[in-house]
């Protein structure tokens, strides 16, 4: 029920014309998202603070143009995730207002500029060189949400050294993203010298047994650090909500 | 090398007693703990505010009471989680002190009384009633983190009313655990509904395809709400560390 | 929001004395559960005709006695599944009222008498004499629904000849449950003969390679004979409420 | 044995050439397809009400279309299923008559048209468009089988509401298809919604850990909502099967 | 139809009293098992030259001790298989004729004396002790079907040479059974010195990645001896029963 | 050692040129292959009365060509299986004396012919004709070997009948090969009708839960009818290896 | 052939009584185990500088105290791993001589005393106290094979700087064995950190995605640490096992 | 902290510009890999005697080409592994100097010649051609550090007599490393023929269930021979860095 309807109903209330009884019956029978249920999930959007997201993997290049189209037309930010790069020219050519991060495999749009959240960068941590695609999807979600970040790019058993070289940043990090392959041990690394929140997203980077992700996956849930959390295999974007989701708890605390 | 041993070594620096170059062959070969790196690691301890933790799981109860008994000497809290209830009359006969709650399966004792942290409290949402000693266990950990927490226990299909008559609740907390197990769909509907940071904790509750919790762990990866992260299969002491994190990066924040 | 608020507010718009403006946002941020949700969930039960259910697994005796205890005070026929056999001196001590079915591992107690419904009866059919607990608990949920049924038994390789004397019953039941392990393979034959509805139930009956049922479960998701459909393992409960679905839309359907 | 041979037999019985021991054995021996097996299973084809279907998937499209030439001779409707979109231009240039339903991946001919069922429409439930090709090989199904239906496309978490509003449209449907990938939740919340037979089609929308299906095919069969029952991973045609069996039931049930 | 019903209405055509077409019509629609269908179900019990076989595992010692008792009063030959032996007390306190074969699970009785079958003895190799129980099972089975066999056991990597000790015997023997866990090498290892049959039957010895028999089964498949086939994990009944139909062909063969 | 070093050496010893622990210790301290390992390997390939064989799947178009060469060279027979189309051309430039057997991935040549062996065909029974390539890649194993089979195609579920039909042939067959994908029924369906051998294939046909071919595996390893056995998943040529072992062992035992 | 027969039939030649055609004959046929290869099974037992092991896991408590008796008989050292406390009472009742390690699951008995090796001692690392039961089968493995070692115990996450300070230690060993469960990221520090031989041994500590070692396991196989090897889950006797090999190596090396 | 900042820092304290507690805590509060972590890896690549090795796989032919340019502009050694072929004529165009193996799917440089290390010849063991690869990729790191190295190829079933015919070298290699696919089977026979160090690789050559090498793995896992360790699935390049680690380990022992 819109609230031209819902007002429209308690216009008759009040005029008399409908009584109370049924009022009420008709009240309770309405469909419930017509109370504000659709609202509500409309709220979420604006109070999420981000740009409409479109999952680029199983839709057609026609089907992602369409669709981002219609988003800038109604004035909305746009990202679009996991977009095969085959698919990108053709989107292109139909949306060419759509900015391409290929390392991130991501098509954006800003229609109103991102306004820039307070506070220090969150830290993106990598293992690998392999890593970085997902990284990147990570750092494009957070530059849609307007949250500052730095990269910690590279940091896995070779150079592991850098991790203790940029700790201090870690350390004041408000959340650490740590992308990691193969075993995925450096999630736990990484928890045991910081105390902040660190989100932990394996990749299917490897080969034999790392199972496309799966070990790294495990790892990470069954590390030793506690406090650690994990999100989807290659989930690069998740993680990054994630950590929308922790600045706005911040920025509401704040309020 | 303890402060002392550097200390000495740069006064025999300072004496002329050892040459630079010397000195920095010393410093270079010395064990890097030594340079303070436990040192480090006692500070993390301290400053992720918390009580030492045992896992009781795989521990006989000997050395689960050993254990105990020196950190309440050493006038630190004690928190003992997964303790295998047949093992807890031992215990307790050789370390009265600590306080037992049985359905959370964890022992505890505040050799200094738990320090109440300000905030909102945190919210634990669960399915089904059997999912109550991974939500208890997350109670008890946030307890002795003094984090402050409230119940909305058993919200599953047969009662989603009640998110939505808790709602304002979920909203207004700094972070909502989820325990769930089955299908594991509960924290995307609660992710659906909420901005801030939600944790998954999957239950081995179910049989047949439930997997000891395996289908809720994956579901719950690849649930549709954005930014839901997840920690291991029943690890309710995790998904409350999780929220320490949160808590401690937000103090940080507001210092 | 209970009918009377609800009731009460209409009143004063009626009255006057609320605008409608603020009525409309009264009305929009009342908890939606509050406005019917809770209602329609008690709704759903008695539409659905059958005995409140719990799922005795991971409940104690002392759980299960209690919230059986309430349902039938409150006059409520009761089902409870999954009872592990030592608990149940236990829950009868409580609760003297309930029948125990042991074979179905159920506990039940008819606060009003089931009343029957209509119909030819449903078929449980199952392939071997191990497969009787989770056929046995179909039928105890068949006959709390009040749904006639009949049972045709260990019709499996070696009594396959069973399945032709009884055909003419099978193809007159409203619906067939088919209850079998090993390879899973009855529910395929059955399929290939009879014309109606088929839920199949996998086992955890067998050994090696049968998995615990998921072989039996993953045959009979790809058996060759189309329209069959499957629960989950050992999941009689499951499947008799599956039935009870496919007697709601028939009675719907005549009305 | 086709009647011809058993009336021959019975003649020379009836005219005293062959003695009834001599016959009793001729009969015991003879292979039991000749004895109407055979014409069961023709039987059961024009039971089903169906055309002729054919699995594309591991065919050639030679194979394909000689199969569908001679169906289409013999008078008879043709379905194929999961026809890989690079083999229909050569299927269609031997078999022109056919009808091509690309997102369905379906190839299809109405020899005889086919007859409109009577009763209210099938609902056919999708969480996302990923789910598309699935759900129209599920429609183009029930159209061959002339059972009317109707579309709930793109229902997911983003658009739960819509649930909501066609909520009575669902509450209708003698049988509600629901389509969905991920981690497979949305059977449950149709589940816990509608009271008539649901079958759910978990889809291999998703990466990581969504495996293909399988997480949401152990969710679905895992869910909380009791009786729902499930089909294998991306079988459309099944699910439009299964309710071609309830259809069967109903219509059997009013004769 | 019974001999006797079918000679009957043969009766009755002759007689005239029934005419060709009805008794054309009546056979037809006659279940199929009638006509014969048990009775060959009857007969390759007969064929197969077995004593009549009870899968213990899932069964009460009750249930095992009735089916037992009856098929002893019916004069048949009795094998059970897989008997929990803390069952075997209260069943041969019931059925005190059946001899118990502790490390093959077994129970047996010969009603009528077991007919040993002519030919050189069946081979039963094991890699271990612990292979025992299951070599033994398919002893106990060649003995009731009287198929000749010796044993050549503990034959493992700790003692290969006595394979080639005793290669003559494998050399001649019918049939090889090989029996055997961890990584399942040992088939692989007979397949290629003997040129006969071999069937391989994995053992759920082992511990870690042995996963229950899967390693032994997945190598015992995958070998590289050619021509070697394999059972069910820890079958030792199946594998002789393997090797029954074997004996029965050759027989066949001979006649 | 070959036989000419080992009678130079036992001639030595004859003439006294080597004293007897001299000629010990050199027999001791052979490789065993000169010994005649190497040359009862050889007898083996003789033996089981086969072309020499070639696994081409992981092989270059020019290894193939080059080892089949090779082989022909010294006059041997010769079978590749599991050829990639595409290495075809390449494979049949080089050797054109190679037949092709598309459907089978199968080149072969008879250097010699082969000798037909005496006894009733082999039967080799599918599912549907996705399960072809499997079936004739048995029937050219076959072929090479000598053994008589016959086709008994397509026997799945929609036409079962045909076993019936066919029932007396797999009677009288000294075995029977079961290719069969999806839920892998048919092997168990063909077992309570045959009392002779079974060698059951699993075919990697299907889709979801079909597992590329390891339900279809599983659901054969754990099927009702007691004695068949299994190969590796589309393996067709293990199946008719396995096979030759049986008709080796049958000549032998003539003999 | 033993020594002595071989000896004969040489002395037959030498005689003459025995032509060289013949003798060759009789060699080429004879088993080759009776040319040698018993002994050496023999010499390997002997080269290996270690005890006689006996897996206990599947064997009775008489089965174990039977072969042990015989080995200790035969003035040989017993090494038992894998032993159930429950079986300890009663074997050592039977065989007073053995040694029981408690925590290793372990019995032994020296009949001659072990020499120990010469050079530095291995060291035996854990990641926590829930590993000591397979640190210490390493660790009495080691003993009996007379390879001094050193424990560097549970220097996990907790107390990583432990390893700095044993980092000399580390490096100076020969072989470093590592035992850790959970997300095994303990072999890829140290394998980080030291240039020599790392056998690492996952152990089955943990819960949920613990997976009984599987997940550590599998991270051990594909961390980052290059040249790390892996034995099976809970082996700590294959790994000891394992630096046995090195040494050996090492002795022959230095000979 | 490099050398030149520690030494200027120590200066200033001898010159009396700082004094003792201020320099404690400036060393105190470095960034620790500035006090020589990362020199310490440096010195791990020195001490490991290897060159820079690059994870060809999922790099770009640019970023393998860039990384490798750099390298060797720094005098280093290179050895790029699991190279894509695609990739190499765009690698060697910009990096000539790069030398190509094509089988090992590894390019290698040396900027300095590679220095021999003393010693038998390390052996290397393949089951069959399909091995080659993942042997080469062994052969070729080898090669680059300097450890001789003979192969023996080809030692699978059909030819387990050239081990017995290479038996004298493989107990004389300070190593063996074992490649093979299948069921894994090989390293068992050579442990229990060898009693040096054994390295075993399996590679993901075979299908049906040999899961891609997940059946190898598991089987060398399980293998019977004692101390028989393993490395991730067709990892020639880390079987061969485990052999450096033990000559390293014996370098050592020798000085």
């Amino acid at each position: 029920m819109d609230p031209d309807r819902l007002k429209a109903l308690l216009e008759r209330v009040r005029a008399g014309e409908t009584n109370v009884g049924a009022a009420v019956r008709e009240l309770e029978h309405l469909p419930f998202s017509d109370l504000g249920f659709a609202r509500v999930d409309h709220h979420r959007a604006l109070r999420m603070g981000m740009a409409e997201v479109i999952l680029g993997q199983a839709k057609t290049a026609e089907q992602i143009a369409g669709i981002a189209r219609r988003l800038i037309e109604a004035g909305q930010n746009v990202l679009v995730t996991r977009v095969d790069p085959e698919k990108v020219p053709e989107i292109l050519a139909r949306v060419p207002e759509l900015r391409h991060a290929p390392t991130a495999r991501v098509l954006s749009h800003e229609s109103q500029p991102v306004v820039a959240r307070p506070g220090r960068p969150v830290a993106i941590v990598t293992a690998g060189t392999s890593d970085l695609p997902v990284a990147e999807e990570a750092a494009e979600t957070l530059r849609m949400a307007g949250i500052p970040f730095e990269r910690v790019f590279d940091v896995g058993v070779a150079g592991i050294h850098r991790i203790f070289g940029g700790l201090p940043a870690l350390r004041d990090a408000p959340a650490v993203i740590v992308v990691a392959g193969m075993e995925g041990a450096l999630p736990s690394v990484v928890g045991g010298l910081v105390r902040g929140p660190i989100v932990a997203v394996p990749t299917s980077v490897g080969y034999g047994v790392a199972f496309g992700g799966l070990t790294a996956l495990f790892g990470m849930l069954t590390g030793c650090a506690s406090g650690v959390t994990v999100v989807n295999i290659d989930n690069g974007f998740g993680a990054a909500m994630a950590v929308l989701r922790l600045v706005n708890a911040g920025e509401r605390g704040a309020a």
